[in-house]
């Protein structure tokens, strides 16, 4: 016990070495950005301008797309995306995983304000497969998948079933969409280049601030019929602003920056969830991660592990989390997303920490 | 005629005493603003934290009503206010003015994302009256109005019929709802405060980037059982982003800065709008503003009067617009918004470039 009534995120954002992410979420992530820029750079204009198709172009090339378009948020930029693929086919229908971001974490848009009935494939704590994917109705119109599958701990289906699932799909004409939320940092496990990843979808949406780090925003891309009718549904949704250059020039600020580090990210997830593995009711899913996220389970309530955790944070300075999820009554788990920071963490503190969870979990249950 | 192939546009930003609006749209206007606030200050994050909670509690203050949220973009903020007013009548109409922003710049959002279908109020060259209201469908759930109607150059219902629209409203329940773009812009007219015009609406929207300057964003308010839902809709829309601090923190600065000065562009309208009409065949809408805007009607083709504003740019610095309209065949006119820039034009400049307009438009129409 600590004697205090910290909170593990406060904690967290208090520890000298903090495991995860990139930096604390200040407003000097985008100062830093923009002095690289020159101050009498334009502005874009609702969407037009070299800020914008400067990078729209830019991202359109990395994807292997023919066209791009800068969104505010992947929320918008994939109801749009479903959308439009429901729209050509006259359907209603788009498939995608239970744990989807679009029906847990959107309070219900892609219904509410696009009337989309979503197919969900698999079950919740496993991928989706090809052998779901052939049990989808004849009219539905698209499939989505999330690569990897944050929700449950970022896990990858192997590029052939990846090839498989495509392959199938656009036999049967279902368009297939990526949610490549965390595109960027599977490169390195699947050793594909993001275009050649790309090229198994017909439209992709790809974040630039979970592992690029930058301010918000998100990138949608595609051929030029697609693009040209998702920038008709941003002006809908409310997304065509007057300007998004403080997200444009800071998500190609952090672009250039990071995309070359995703290896080192993916490697450190490795290394650091080997370290998860040996310590006694603790293990990581997936147990050997494939992008830079994985989820770490602990046997034990909240009651337990939250004070703990926070011993350790207090005695290391390692912060392991800023918060837990309970998944049954007697155990939980966080999300893991290595960035810039577990570079610069000294390895004795780490193992110093990791000791130190071990001997606590081997008393504690 | 000048000889070059410049543009309105290109001679306007490039000319040494534009008229309209404060300073060139660069992203000086965000690291400026930036500036001002400590590094460390903390990203908002999904709608909350001191950044956007503090900004809200001041617009709401400053507006009168019990809660406020800050929105990426008025499109997002008034279909959301319309869709909730319908939900709540369990009707999908809602009256507009026929030149409505939802009616002519948004694609049709409020029809394509809400299924709510407008009833036109008005003819389009004049504005809405307390006979036109009265003759809406018993079923209407909302009637917005736009103070000032920016389309017919920023024209203003008297402050008498205003109250008597908002009486009869709320006698037939048909909820009311402020598009207030360029409410500060009105209020040295009216002589009213913020709060005691936004007390005849149930809803408000204000702009953050047309007076105040700001890079983006808009604020809807309300009482709380309105602003929640509010909330709920800006996550469908696509618009509850991890931060939106760049435009927070811009509007909040600007706001401090440009609130206090509304009264001053509105002294500059009126003085610049009667130099128009001082002119051979150049008239303003309304003929004396009643805001920081208008409108300039000029008596000749697009041809014609192009090269004239060029050649007088070019001669004297003044840059009267980026764009010219066409109204007719044989008339034009362009909008006005005064801003920091008028009061930093030198009077002399001035008055030459009108005598040179008077003298030009007499020899030419």
């Amino acid at each position: 016990m600590t004697g205090t009534s910290k909170t593990l995120l406060e904690a967290y954002n208090n520890s000298a070495h903090p495991l995860t992410g990139h930096s604390p979420r200040t407003i000097e992530v985008l100062t830093k950005a923009l002095a690289a820029w020159d101050p009498e750079t334009e502005s874009d204009i609702y969407g037009t301008g070299r800020v914008i198709s400067q990078f729209e172009s830019k991202l359109a090339s990395y994807l292997g797309k023919p066209s791009a378009v800068f969104f505010p948020s992947g929320t918008m930029a994939q109801q749009i995306a479903l959308r439009i693929w429901c729209d050509e086919k006259g359907s209603r229908k788009a498939a995608y995983h239970p744990l989807c971001h679009l029906e847990i974490h959107e309070e219900d848009g892609l219904k509410e304000l696009h009337g989309i009935e979503p197919v969900l494939l698999a079950d919740k704590d496993r991928l989706i497969t090809l052998e779901d994917v052939k049990s989808l109705p004849e009219d539905t119109a698209c499939l989505l998948l999330e690569l990897p599958q944050r929700e449950i701990g970022g896990q990858l289906p192997d590029y052939e079933e990846l090839e498989a699932i495509s392959t199938y799909c656009r036999k049967r004409k279902i368009r297939i969409h990526m949610d490549g939320a965390r595109l960027y940092e599977i490169l390195p496990y699947y050793g594909k280049t993001a275009a050649e990843v790309c090229s198994l979808f017909d439209s992709v949406y790809v974040s630039m601030y979970k592992g690029v780090g930058g301010v918000a925003g998100a990138i949608l891309a595609g051929d030029e019929t697609f693009t040209k009718q998702s920038k008709v549904w941003k002006r809908r949704h409310g997304g065509d602003l007057i300007s998004l250059y403080p997200y444009i020039l800071s998500s190609e600020y952090y672009f250039d920056e990071r995309v070359a580090r995703m290896g080192t990210y993916y490697e450190g997830a490795k290394e650091l969830a080997a370290m998860f593995n040996q310590c006694h009711g603790v293990s990581t899913v997936p147990q050997i991660p494939v992008s830079n996220m994985f989820h770490v389970h602990l046997k034990g309530t909240k009651e337990t592990l939250e004070p703990l955790l926070l011993r350790i944070n207090e005695e290391t300075g390692i912060g392991f989390t800023t918060r837990l999820w309970e998944v049954t009554p007697s155990s939980c788990y966080f999300e893991v997303s290595i960035g810039d920071r577990y570079t610069a963490v000294p390895k004795e503190r780490l193992y110093e920490a990791f000791r130190k969870l071990h001997e606590a979990m081997e008393k504690a249950v």
